[in-house]
């Protein structure tokens, strides 16, 4: 399959990574196709060919050399950085409609538009490629080996996008490679979709690595799902969107309630393990928010610029305070306290403390030990109830983009990859580059120095401490031309989107 | 000021645009500034340097090369297409804090988010920029002569951007140049900021045009507000994800009804006069929607491939069908039918018959003389109840974003411009290029055949329209990279964003 | 059956109600009973007593005397008023479980709550008393001979009660009695339970009572459905607390297109065909109305006392007003103007002309005419946005209540009855008191005076209409306690109800 | 003041009840008037009288004889029990206008409604009674004396209702009889309006033995709150319908969690500290609970019929369960597991261990001991998010008439009373008739059967406490004609709001 010439990358990146010097100088990392280790495969015409709402569109096909540049780069003519395969439909397919078996799993946690995604990977099977066989997994990685599938229909699925939650289930962790692999195979799937975050993206590149050892004709494609937005590479997660906006009930209601009371202090809890993304664009959307603490900016409590003086000046000024917290923010603190946790969901994910009740606790003992002041303290935490309703109209259209992309790629024989959008076009994108590092807000942007400015809280940073900040993440580019483009991590696409979106 | 020496262009262009052949290639469209027409003007050190907020961006001021292409090119290396200036914060200001005397307008039709982008300017004015001189004018245009200003301030407009609706009061027409600028200088006034749709922005034109011709030192600056999403260059206007998300509970209502109803037809009219972007996002959100009529796409009523025939068809198969139809869309039709009205409303607006009374009693006619079937129609116009809600999360950071642009743009002695959003960056955009077309749906374009695939409607297109359709928005440059990159209207740009929103 | 031994009234009333002298002096409007045509029918003890839900609750089983006053009276001792039968689960049931087959039938226009009363239906059968064979008849009246019907189990209405509109489909007219109890005849069904408004009772009426003649041991069972809540007797009618809550989202979406326009103008019509409380209470909830025009309360335009002084009095005063106007107010002027329609609906409803749009011109005319105020109107027509919204917390619940006792007369062999709440109390209440008269906002009571108050609209009546309006509705009774009391209409419970609710 | 001849009682009771014996032989628990201890006052008309919005109304001034009774008797003619005065507007009042100096104050939790009562009293003494002189006391009981008072005018409170909170504030604790009264006589006060809890009114009723104790023409009038509905005597508390509403978010948060995992389990806990009926009418209008633990039924965790095997049937059954579970429920089992507290409030509440974690963690060591089953358990807590929201329609309604008849009260010369709903009528009640007891959910009532019928749950009763339970709660009277009728708590008039609500 295609242009590549010269694919670098030793015996793991071959399989998971095609990385390609394009034409222009720039580097294609490609993701694997189905040719790469089964040769000779037949193509067909693809069906969207004689499909009428297709007929008008012009260029419809996407070329097999189009790719999509993780940096725009426009002022320079040298090193065009890294590109990624363009997402769509080709003009050849490596699947009969009617031989496709797919299936689709959700693993993880809750995230505003599972339904959706799993509605629109059945419709667009359907629909576009008369893919009319669609299995469900019941409850996650577990249930290929100890469960029955579910059948999905275009029926079945038509309204599930109006609930939250997933219609397939879900679970943590249940990853057996070779007994998933054997149910791919002893059930005839030839498409698999895997929905889910992080530690499902690893377990579907271990997934194509074992079908590609055992020589399977099965296209493997992931849909990344993380409500906290901190996937690399692309721009946003789906859900994410919903979250925030669903997010501005619980500081609504904080912030009544630390108005209503003398020296009330809201506290709200958000969602972001990692990174503070959602806990950051609901504080900028809210403006009722006077403190958002988020992972990627340490903090400290006590003294000068610590969080407490900044409590007690809100309160003397305002007579009230409201604070987000994500809730992986301060854990460092925690542990300090002896408060660490060394325990791991089934997922892999270190399970935090609580820093929504300890920071809670904090403010209090620091206020009854003063005896200055009497506070009023209330603490939300939102989690569930924003992880669990429908995905709201951008989301809903965004979750049929993703859904559609990975529909077209297996269809096009590609494999090990996940549907992402990436500075603002679709792509399909190798599993190692989505699940080797983390998005993260970069606190030297503009974006979080508009949060300070609004909320007007401390940097909780010294001078030295900002020196080492603006050094920490070095551009790993000369070129830059956005926001984020003077950091190693992608806050760029994410910016534009939510500005725009 | 500073770089461009090559100025192209007329008199006309010259004063509202200036056309400058950039360093790479490309064609800078920049925009006026004071120093164009009042030499020697003392600047001033940006206040904030100082600001703790914004102490630990890097690269915190936009250089003053910066500029944001039109659209993005990759591949080639010849003509790098149009590029606006970049937007945010100079090194240096043309404005003395305690100098700036700035005025807020709001001209034209409700749409979520005027309050925020209110209460975002004053905000910026003062926590950036130390400017505690803000007045609202009332009630659009003709408040600048005929009515007392309103006080803004910080504290004043704190809550505003929960509430629906302008907090100034709006109105169409009232736009006499001479008076408003007569009071501009009357009043001391220095900084203009101008909120509204196509009309409102060409009266800012008129009023920048007037101020410079009399040599003030006066910056006019425009945010684009259609809740429509028509204005082109930029890539979504403020306001429009939360219409789109509204539309949704007016959609629901239609599909209820008709799903409840022997042979039920829900016909819900959206706004959009020129373009059907409210009505295409709003659909494909949903997923209930049968058939989305936009004015783009002419579409006929009799025969075969027409609406009736399809609607039938629906009602056969399904038992109920929802129709959502743009206000703008079939007016040929209605002028056909005799509804033709050539009236305008204040704004200069031609004043649209209602298509969804008239397409409403044109299918109950239909039925009714081929006495095959009987069938309910219900009929809801959600529009005013769309309009006058407060921004949803995302617009609210969006429209953060675009005051702060603008405000950033008038303290750095920018004028005649409009903050837009372009390609996901913000950039200051000449008048002229805002107010010279409109944006629109293209219908050769892969968004609107996704549409069609989901509700299975016909293009209403015969096999010639097919060809012309392709042939009438050529292509303006070769330089194809995106899915709306090959028609002449920045389509793109609203795709991705969406994609993403 | 048991207790009432003095029947009054011709053969049409012993038909269908049974009117006895109460042991207290008071009057018993009694239902009818399966025994009063079929001797000798066996019972067999209720199933509730052995369901370990119900063992804990003391009396459980309503006494066969119980009745329930249509108007308390406290303080004399004389005539102690009309009362109806006490609803609830009696110790004996005519039924066998395994031998009931119902069914539920929708009619007329939707309603917030119709799918909570099937459902309801269905659990209160199944979970109650073990009856598992539940037919749907599908869209309306007409279904029982010309349609399939729909199997109903607490499985697939388990969510039903989360959506708007009805599962089961609905339809105006097509009421054809005699195929109707053939069909039912036909199937073997025995419990026929009929939702819907005054012309569908009138139809549940008239199938009583052919089934009655033919000699059928058939259960008909009503449960009055009326958005207008203008049925008399009951308290309120299901649905009714949704749409008023709802109708505030109308009416703060004109009360901003209102406020944010110079003279503006906002003007909501909501339902309310004969009767206006649902524009009562939205006015009194949301307290942003400045008029409320209802059916009955007469109105005029021109003149002193007369709306458009008021308009312009409001303008003057405020700048914006918001109108808020029953479908069926100014009928009378409509018909003066030559609007008028003789035209009915399917239900016999009479078509009306839409006021809205009607005094929505009136108003653009005075203020084009009078050249003095140029004004902003906008319309809003939220009707089917309302209707087909899902019930809410509190109509749940009712609606639940209603059901049970639907299910529970039926059971205990009761006939020709609706299911009814009377002040505070659940009643089976003979048909023809249902459908007799229309329950009606009295305009000489306390509430319409807040609302007047609250809007400080004129009344629009001279001195000699407001001793028509005291004459007109003579108290039926002089034991006067209450508000509505002295009033022949029922206004005495709604009162008390909304208060409370 | 008038009729009441044979006042009975001793020295406490003459001050804060007058029970009085009424002609028809009921018992008439009377409020205080200032006429009691302030002989010769000088009464005026009622300015109503002239107002246009009442002139139509029939009656309008309540009869000075007028009294509701607290039970409704029918059928029998002997004693007709307790009876309260009509709450309304008299004839007469007992303060001129202009010489009106009232101060509102809210005390205790957040509450829906708050600010509707707030706004309402002020706009009642304007419009109604022309007084224009209302001060806010900021923040609670201590407000009196430690803050600046706020004026409160039609214009600044008339947006208030749309937001959730108090504007005035609020507190626990802080009662300082003799300083607050200082307060009202430097001040020169002479009506004031309390709006709070169980305690609140305590403090009202110290409030108002002071104030007659110094002879001072003070109307003490108190707005009973509490969200709970807890408040015994009254049909329902203001708040308690908006609670239950936004408490079906939570609940179906939860029960997406659980849907979507293997062995899900959805606890949400809900306001409640005695009394359950917020999770009961949650429960019941959801439909999505599978088990609802109230204060009120005692429950135990381990062994046959308890709750770990409820649990687990659940769980086999359906693969998932949600429990609700009210704040005050359990505490037995917690004191018993050594989590007992001792500590109160600054209201003196006792303050309660938090159950709902409590209750979660003891499922999870279930089921983490038992080996048999993984399960996975979301907790949800969104008592903050539902205080803090503004009420909605019907509870707006509600709060207008409570504070309208509070208004009129003291206008009248009423003291020591609270306004409340009694059997759906408008009285005015002695304060110790509010403090006394409380209310509670009847375990031994229908609707409490209803809930236990609908989640299947077990009563958490043998066959000796089902004996116990019925007899704890003795029937006060023989006069057994409603549901509640039974109970010595006033459930009836609850249940018949909700129903009907």
């Amino acid at each position: 399959m295609g242009t590549p010439n010269n694919t670098a990358g030793g015996e793991e990146n071959g399989v998971m990574m095609k990385v390609v010097a394009g034409p222009g100088g720039y580097i294609l990392q490609d993701v694997p196709h189905l040719t790469d280790y089964i040769p000779d495969l037949p193509t067909h015409p693809n069906p969207l060919r004689s499909n009428p709402a297709y007929s008008v569109v012009k260029q419809y096909f996407v070329h097999m050399d189009d790719t999509v540049p993780q940096k725009v780069v426009v002022h320079k003519d040298s090193p065009r950085g890294i590109h990624f395969r363009r997402a769509g439909p080709r003009q050849k397919v490596y699947f009969k409609s009617d031989d496709v078996s797919a299936c689709i799993v959700t693993c993880g946690g809750l995230c505003p538009g599972l339904n959706t995604v799993i509605r629109e990977i059945v419709h667009s099977l359907d629909y576009m490629y008369g893919v009319n066989k669609v299995l469900g997994i019941d409850g996650g990685y577990r249930g290929f080996y100890s469960k029955n599938t579910i059948r999905l229909t275009p029926k079945t699925v038509n309204d599930i996008h109006k609930r939250g939650g997933t219609i397939l289930g879900t679970s943590r962790g249940g990853h057996d490679t070779s007994k998933i692999v054997d149910s791919i195979q002893d059930r005839g799937i030839n498409q698999v979709y895997i929905i889910g975050g992080d530690g499902t993206q690893k377990g579907a590149a271990a997934i194509y690595k074992e079908v590609r050892r055992r020589g399977l004709k099965v296209a493997v494609a992931g849909i990344p799902k993380t409500i906290d937005n901190d996937i690399p590479v692309i721009d946003r997660s789906f859900g994410f969107d919903t979250a925030v906006e669903e997010a501005q009930r619980a500081i609504n209601a904080a912030h009544v309630e630390a108005e209503s009371a003398e020296n009330g202090i809201g506290v709200v809890k958000l969602m972001g393990r990692y990174c503070g993304f959602i806990a950051q664009y609901a504080t900028l959307a809210s403006r009722d928010v006077d403190c958002c603490l988020i992972p990627e900016s340490p903090f400290y409590l006590e003294g000068k610029g610590g969080l407490f003086e900044f409590v007690e000046k809100c309160l003397k000024e305002n007579g009230h305070m409201v604070i987000v917290i994500a809730e992986g923010a301060g854990q460092e603190l925690l542990a300090e306290s002896g408060h660490a946790n060394d325990e791991q969901d089934a997922s892999g994910n270190k399970l935090l403390q609580d820093v929504g009740l300890w920071i809670s606790q904090k403010i209090k003992d620091y206020f009854a030990k003063q005896r200055k002041m009497a506070i009023t303290l209330k603490y939300i935490d939102p989690t569930y109830m924003i992880r669990a309703i429908p995905s709201n109209a951008s989301d809903n259209v965004y979750c049929t983009l993703l859904a559609q992309s990975a529909v077209h790629g297996a269809m096009a024989g590609y494999t090990g990859f996940t549907s992402g959008l990436v500075h603002g076009r679709h792509t399909y994108i190798p599993f190692n580059r989505i699940i080797e590092t983390q998005n993260k807000v970069v606190i030297t942007d503009r974006m979080w120095a508009r949060l300070l400015s609004s909320t007007n809280q401390p940097s909780f940073l010294g001078p030295n401490a900002i020196v080492e900040a603006k050094k920490e993440e070095a551009p790993e580019t000369q070129l830059l031309d956005d926001d984020g483009a003077n950091s190693g991590i992608n806050i760029d696409g994410l910016l534009r989107c939510l500005r725009c979106s």
